[in-house]
This record gives structure tokens, sequence and C-alpha cells, in this order.
């Protein structure tokens, strides 16, 4: 495995130090040796609010430090606890005459380290209260409970209520209630890597962890590797086994535990929001890392049961960007706009113009094996069937086309080789005529508005005069056309490019740009090909 | 490899109805067919910002439909660009008087079905006009540049500018403007892996790829993997090539490519801050996977020339979450606090004490390695180690302490145990003197004092009586000193407490809880039985 690091025993102070690069952060002077991030902004008017823990949680809980969330995080080494100097800074360093409050996660270490932090701050006068988050509900009733995600909720709700001016007693009072109304549960399709180690998976490809801490202890669970939705209906069953029943409304904490995909994150809402918890939810953070393990491909669902104080806390405005809740409901539609017909005019006559788009259709059918031997030289051989497909359909639907009308019949042409015919060679077909549709139908000159489709063609495609393709056929016979020269004089502009395309063997454009010179000389270029004979066709006809 | 999806091809459609569930959005019900994501509260008074193409690049680009972002995404499949009819229902759906501008990534197929789009609303009638993004600078300047995660800066500051009700003429030449003063690289540890795919790397672990696209085509180079430090500076090199030398200042892009681990991308973040283009960034975007490339390890960074127009719609605040920008600078440090010394209380005599404290000292010293064998049959055989080290500081500073101030004295040994003694039971023991301390300097009751640091113990500890911990030996001694027992009657408790620690045979908690009964029947709690052993000797002293 690889990893973004330089070495290993520098990875946590380096994490540090790009979160500092927002300038509402510090660090204490004391880094590296003692890691608290905390406002810079800070005058110790208020109840403190701190956290912290082992890294390789990022964002949190150096993440989490902002107006409205967290006065300082306090950083240990990668799973470990600080030390108990490193939390008494924290709160030394942040705590007023408001006291502090001290948002520990359930792990002996950080029960012990913090706890006595807090105690010798006791004793040096400052005000300090513990709360312990225990939101893992993997691992039932009758054991100690872990601190997961969940414990972002508490960060939010007494970060705000701090914010707002409330007291100590108060906000450790509703931290509480916080932590008693939070449950979480984790599923991993991996463990979590350390960096910078070559690690053997314990688990096979057939098998996932339900239930799982976040310092790449086994899940609770190794269950069979399932389709996403069954497996985040396995993880919520176990989360709801948890929960009250009754009509609680929610807020749920959606997190990526480090590596999963974006795109995967999102299918995974979408199977969360097939299971019955969903319709109990009405906010979401995340989908994102918010708590994550190191690079676990996993993730983890929180709840928060709501009621109207901690509501309106956890929706207050706040300056950690990582922390981001938006309302959560089933996908909702508006309708459709009706497209266009294929064909959206009336059909009007023109025998003569009836005539040409017959006999183009019929040309193009006529030569399909032959310009598809020429492009299996120098392409992917399959040009004169594109262009076959385009005449058929010409050819069924002339009865039906304005055919009396040059700018409709520009317009319909567009739209037919836009729904009927394929690749990127129907496309750019259905841009020439489109366009030119649109130019003549404000300036009916043939000419000139087959020039300005033409350069939409140009400026789409990306291609110009001399790439080997057919603008070197059609950008000729347009400008003969535009000087009111006659289709004669067009077609033998299209055959001069075409023989043109014969002698560019160096092209960087289309289909033939990985070909060498010796396998293109001599060679028209299909598109070409298949103009010249177009114009060719059209001068023959009485 | 194991991914979180259902059935591979409804990967796409399944997340984009995870992202629905933000009830700002809607799609347009033709989908899936049609895959439009469209803001629920457009009214069409105002230009609308339309952009889109392939999926796989999450939250890019339908996550960054909202107020003041785009009006509405196009998605196509995985990596292939969405079909003009579905290009030209979000056209329809969102364009008003004040027309429709569609920003467009540098692809061919991109270009082609968005600019035949835009030509085709254009025959029906609407103002369309539309942008393309090459911000990529890996190819160098002779061949055409791939639109990378430099397009949300456009998207950003065209949505803005609509929001602000400009001229789709004004917006469209200001989003050049942006496309021309924008230039990102990428690098990569790994390919991204098509989801539900079994696919072999075409890297080894020694090779990392700079200048690389987002569709899984290869990097321009494949460069030796190398600290994270040395791969930042050669892709910002790169970058710096074709950046104007002045003064000018920039805007960043920092963006995860699929499944960088949080905090490898903050490490990133610092390594970026070495550079000298640092210098000259003010504001950051991320890091966040911004424009990603399903699952691939790799960062790409894109920077913005600002002028002060651009500034001021760049940092306008916009609704999409995914957004995130702040301002950017080197790490700031602020005073750490001075801590309290180890030993903050002037000495002080009192020769009973002192005896104490000297006998309780030598006393641990003593019994290491008789209860180091104890340990050793229960445990990790390291316990009575502990208390000796606690010991021997003992009986170095026994002359410095605050031997006639009682709450002094705990609190000082207290610290002496965080500072000095090791492990659990070092921090446990100092928990205990320090809340011991606080708590006989509000109420000088011995007895009590010590209950309630041994409340604390058990509150930080998790254990209590029963549990095969020291606490069953402390527990009844210190209630026998609390209710003005003497210490005989005391030392009696701790020693019927410890004997009761050999018929705990089934503990879920602390150093026996995974050995059987018959390994621990008869044997006391390590812990315990020095607690006794202390107390005995504190009784037998005259």
């Amino acid at each position: 495995m690889k990893f973004f690091i330089n070495e290993p025993d520098q990875i946590v102070n380096e994490a540090i130090n790009g979160l500092l690069t927002n300038p509402k952060l510090a660090r204490l002077d004391s880094f590296p040796e003692i890691r608290v991030v905390i406002r810079k902004d800070w005058d110790k008017s208020k109840v403190a609010v701190i956290s912290g823990g082992g890294s390789g949680h990022e964002p949190a809980h150096a993440g989490f430090v902002g107006k409205g969330m967290l006065t300082a995080a306090v950083c240990g080494d990668i799973f470990a606890s600080p030390t108990v100097d490193a939390v008494l800074s924290a709160i030394l360093a942040a705590t007023g005459p408001m006291g502090c409050l001290l948002i520990i996660k359930n792990y002996t270490g950080d029960r012990l380290n913090f706890g006595l932090a807090a105690e010798q701050a006791r004793a040096l006068g400052y005000e300090v209260k513990t709360v312990t988050v225990d939101d893992d509900i993997a691992l039932g009733q009758d054991v100690k409970k872990r601190g997961l995600a969940g414990t972002l909720f508490v960060h939010k709700i007494a970060g705000q209520l701090a914010e707002e001016g409330k007291s100590l007693a108060e906000i450790a009072e509703i931290a509480q209630q916080v932590i008693d109304r939070t449950a979480s549960i984790g599923l991993s399709l991996t463990e979590c890597q350390h960096l910078g180690q070559q690690t053997t998976s314990r688990l096979t490809d057939e098998q996932v962890e339900l239930g799982l801490g976040i310092h790449g202890e086994p899940g609770i669970e190794v269950i069979p590797y399932a389709p996403a939705d069954h497996l985040m209906a396995l993880a919520i069953e176990k989360l709801e086994a948890g929960l009250p029943v009754d009509n609680s409304r929610y807020a749920m904490i959606f997190n990526n535990m480090g590596s999963v995909s974006p795109i995967e994150m999102s299918l995974l809402v979408n199977s969360f929001s097939h299971t019955k918890l969903a319709a109990k939810v009405d906010y979401m953070v995340g989908p994102a890392a918010l708590m994550s393990s190191i690079n676990m491909s996993g993730f983890s669902v929180s709840v928060l049961r709501l009621n109207e104080e901690i509501e309106k806390a956890l929706l207050a405005e706040s300056e950690p960007s990582a922390w981001q809740i938006q309302a959560f409901q089933q996908p909702a539609e508006i309708s459709s706009p009706e497209l266009p017909e294929t064909i959206p005019y009336e059909a009007s006559a023109n025998a003569k113009v009836k005539q040409l788009i017959e006999q183009t259709g019929a040309l193009l059918v006529a030569i399909e094996k032959e310009i598809n031997g020429l492009d299996a030289k120098v392409g992917d051989g399959d040009a004169g069937s594109t262009f076959a497909l385009a005449g058929k359909r010409l050819l069924l639907v002339a009865d039906k086309l304005p055919l009396n009308d040059t700018g409709r019949l520009l317009l319909t042409i567009g739209r037919i080789l836009s729904r009927e015919a394929g690749g990127s060679s129907g496309v750019l077909l259905s841009i020439l005529f489109t366009a030119a549709g649109n130019s003549y139908s404000k300036d009916p000159d043939l000419g000139k508005a087959l020039l300005q489709g033409l350069q939409k063609v140009k400026d789409y495609g990306g291609a110009k005069v001399g790439d080997r393709t057919m603008i070197d056929a059609l950008e000729p016979a347009f400008e003969a056309l535009a000087k009111n020269e006659s289709v004669s004089a067009a077609a033998e502009q299209a055959r001069k490019g075409t023989e043109y395309t014969k002698t560019i063997t160096n092209t960087k454009f289309g289909r033939s740009s990985y070909l060498s010179e010796a396998v293109l000389k001599n060679i028209p270029d299909p598109g070409a090909e298949v103009i010249a004979r177009v114009f060719e066709k059209i001068a023959s006809l009485k």
C-alpha cells in the first residue's frame, strides 16, 4: 500500500499543521510535545468546551474547533489518548471564570487522562465538568459502550449552548441528555490500515464487519458481504433495536470511516432511505468523513433523538466547515419539459429538394461497404455504416419533411441525425444542420448558414482544416456556396479538400491520431470522401 | 475489492437518489432515462447555470446544485457524457427569459452533446451560451486541455453572478475569464476502480502518476513513489510553470480524488504549505472530495488567479454544502499556559507523616518481585514494578513534600504519580490522591476525602467493587476510616477485600478479564494485595 506520508512518526503533527492553515485556529506553542488546537479568537468569556482523544479520526476532533462547537481539541498519537499534561494545557489555556466542559469518548485511556487532568485543574481552582460519550450500541447493554461518531452531536450542542452564554451546569446537563439520546452503529468492508505499515486483512472478499469501533479493533460480528441495501438494512436493524418504539424524530450523522468513495456514500444514503428508520429522520449531517478510522472502508450511522431545545442548538450556525447539517427527506420530482418531436414541423412539398434528399440517402446506403473499407484502414471501420444509417433514415422520412422551407428542413435534419445517427459523426452532422438552420432562420443565405453551422462543428468538435476530418471537404465546398458559386464548383472544392487529406499524415485529432505516416499516406479521410461523393451526386442532379 | 453497491447498472441512479434526500433538490420526472437534478425552488427569473457530464465525479456535478451555484446538473453514466436529450431537458426545464449558461468540461463527448443541445435549444427560441473549461495544465500548451476540478470555480462564480441578476452576456464573459485564470494538476498513488469490477493496477507499489485526468486514463508521467512533501513539490512545480510570474493572489481547490484518508489530506495541505506557491494563496476550498474519480487515491490542486470581481463572487455565501471555502495561511501559535510544577507547594515538616511515607515507599520497593510474580499469574506481570517505581519516587522526594498539610500533600502525591508512575494504575492512583486532595481542601475529613477520591477512580476507571481490582481493598478500608475507625480496622477491611478477590473468577474488567476461572481461583488481585500490605504496614507503625 502507498500512502501520502513523510516520516510515520510525523503524520499527526503534519496533519494538524495542515488543518492550521485555517486562520481561525492556532496551536499552543508547546506543540508538538503537546498538541492542542484552539480558537484563535477565544477570550475565555464563556464556558470552554474541550474534547479530543487519539488521532486518526480526522476531521475529529481538531476539525470541529470553532465558534459554536469546540473551544479547543487535544490530540494524541494515532489511536492513543493524549497525555494528562496535554489535556491540562488545553484546560488552562481555554478556561475562564465560566468554567470548562470536557467531552470524553468512553475509552479507558481517555477517561483516565482526561479525568486526571480535570482533577488537577480543579486542584488549581478551575471549574471543570466532564461528560463521557458512549453511543456505541454494537456491544449490547451489559458492556461499557464505546464513544463513536455520535460524540459530534455533543460537541455541536454543548458548543452552541456555550456560545449562547449558558452556565457550565446547564451545558453539562444537556450534554448528558444528548449522550443518553444518541446511538451509533458501524459497518465496514475492510479494516483500517496504519499508514506506512504493511498489513494483511483479517477479512476475506466475502466478509464484512458489523458493529465496529474506530480503532481497528474487530467488529462484533463478521457477516457475509452482500449488496449495499442488505448491509444497510442489517446495520439499521441493529441500531433500531436500541431505540424507543415511539414517534420520536431524529437527526442523523452519516459518517464515512475514511476511504469510501463519494459515489458509494451517496448510494448508501439511498440504501438508508429505504429503511423504516428513515421516515423518522429529519436532518442529516454528512455524508462525509466526520469521525474516521484512518482509511477504513466503512460507514457509521449515528442518530440523536430530538427535543425542541436540542434541535434548536443542533441547527444553529457554527463555524467549523466539517460540520454540515441539512434537512432529510425522500427524493422529490418535478415535471420534465416536453422535448420537441423528432420532426416538429409540418411536411411541405418541393420536388427538387425531395430528389436531392432521396438521391443523397441512396448514395449513403450504396457506398456503405466501400467507406467502411476505407475506414478500416485508418479508423475503426464503421464510418460507412454510420452514414448509411443516416441515409436510410432520410429515405424513410423524406415525405414527412418540410421540404419547401429550407431553415426548418435544416433544423429537422439536425434533429433526425441527433436521435437516429450514432457516434461522434452523427452528433457533429446534427450540430452542423441545427446551427445552419438557426442561422438560416435569421438570415436566409444557405452558404453563409452552412458556414455558420461548420463553425459550430469546429467549436464543439475541436478540429479544424488540416486535421484530416470531413471539415477538410466541407469548408472549401461551403465557402464556394457562400460566394454564390455553383454546386459543381462546390463539389470540385470538396474533392480537392478530400485529396488534400491523403497528404495529412500527422494529426493530433480524431480517428487517425494514433496511426503512423506509412498507414495514412495516400488514403483519404473517410468522412471527407463521403462529403465529396455527396456534393458530386448533388452536382450531377438535373 | 468490495464496494458498497447493489446492481452495477444502478450505481448512478441510486447515488443521485441519495443526494436527493436533500429537500432543496429535485429530479426531473423523466428520471432515470434522463438524469437531471434541479433546484426545487427555481423560478426561471434569473440566468440558469447548468453543468454536468459523466458520473463518477461526485459530489460534482449534482452536489453543486443550489442557490448561488448550479441551477441544474445533467448526469451521464459513469465517465460517459449525458445524452443530448438529457442536456436539452435540463435547458428547457431551467431556462427563462434571462437565458442559460452551459458550463462544459473539455471532453469530446461533453462538447458535442452539450453543444448540440445548445443548438437545439436555440432553434426552440432559448437564449443559450456555452463556455468550455480546460484547466488541466498537465498536457502542455499544444494539446487540448481537459476540464478538471477547476470547473468548480466556474460553477461558483457564474452561479453567484446569476443569483445577483447579471445578464447572460456578462456572466458568460466573466466565466470565460475564470476559465482563462484557472489551472489544475493532479497526482495519484493508484488508478480509480470501476465499482463492481476486478481490476489490476498498471502501477507498482513504487510508482505514482502525475498529471492525471479524472476518467481513469493514465497520467502524463509515471514517477517514483516518494514522501508526500516531495510528491507535492513536483506537482506544484508543474502547476507553477503554467502561472504568470507576478504578484497575483490565488484561491485554491484542494481536491480528494476519491479515497485518500482525511488525515492524509490534511498532511498534504501541510506539504502544500511548504511550497513557494502557498505564499500566494489566500483561500482554500477543501480539502475534500469535490471532483472525484470514483475511488482514486490521489489529489488535485486547482488555482484561480483572483481579481476583485472574481474574489467577491467566490466568497459570497452559497447553498451547496459541498462547497466550503476558508482563508488560507501558515499555522499560528498562541502561548501555552505554564503547567504547575510537579511539587507546587512548599515543604513542611511532620515526623509521623514522613515516617508513613517512607515506610510505604520502602514497602512498595521491597515487595516488587513478589507482586510481579502474582501479576504474572493473572495479568501482565508488571504490577509490582509499577508500584515500586512510585515507591522509589516517594522516597526520593519525601523531604520536599508539604508533610504538615494533608490536603496539599494529597494533591502533591497525585501530581507525582501523574508525572512519574506509569500505566493505568499510576493514573488511577493519581486520580485518587488528586480528587481526595480537592475534597480535603473543602472539607478536611480524610476518610471522606479518600472515599471521594475513590468515587472518581470508579467514575473514570469504570470498575466497581467485585470487579477484581484494587477497589475491592480500597473501598472497605476507606469506609472504615470515614466512620472514624482505626487504621488497624481499615487494614483488616483491606485484607478482607483482598481475600474476596480470590473468589472473583468471572470479571469483565481489567487485567484478568480474559482469564479462565481455573487460572484465577485462589489468587488475589495484585493491586488489592498491595493496598492490603500498605494498610497493614501503616497500622504497624508506632
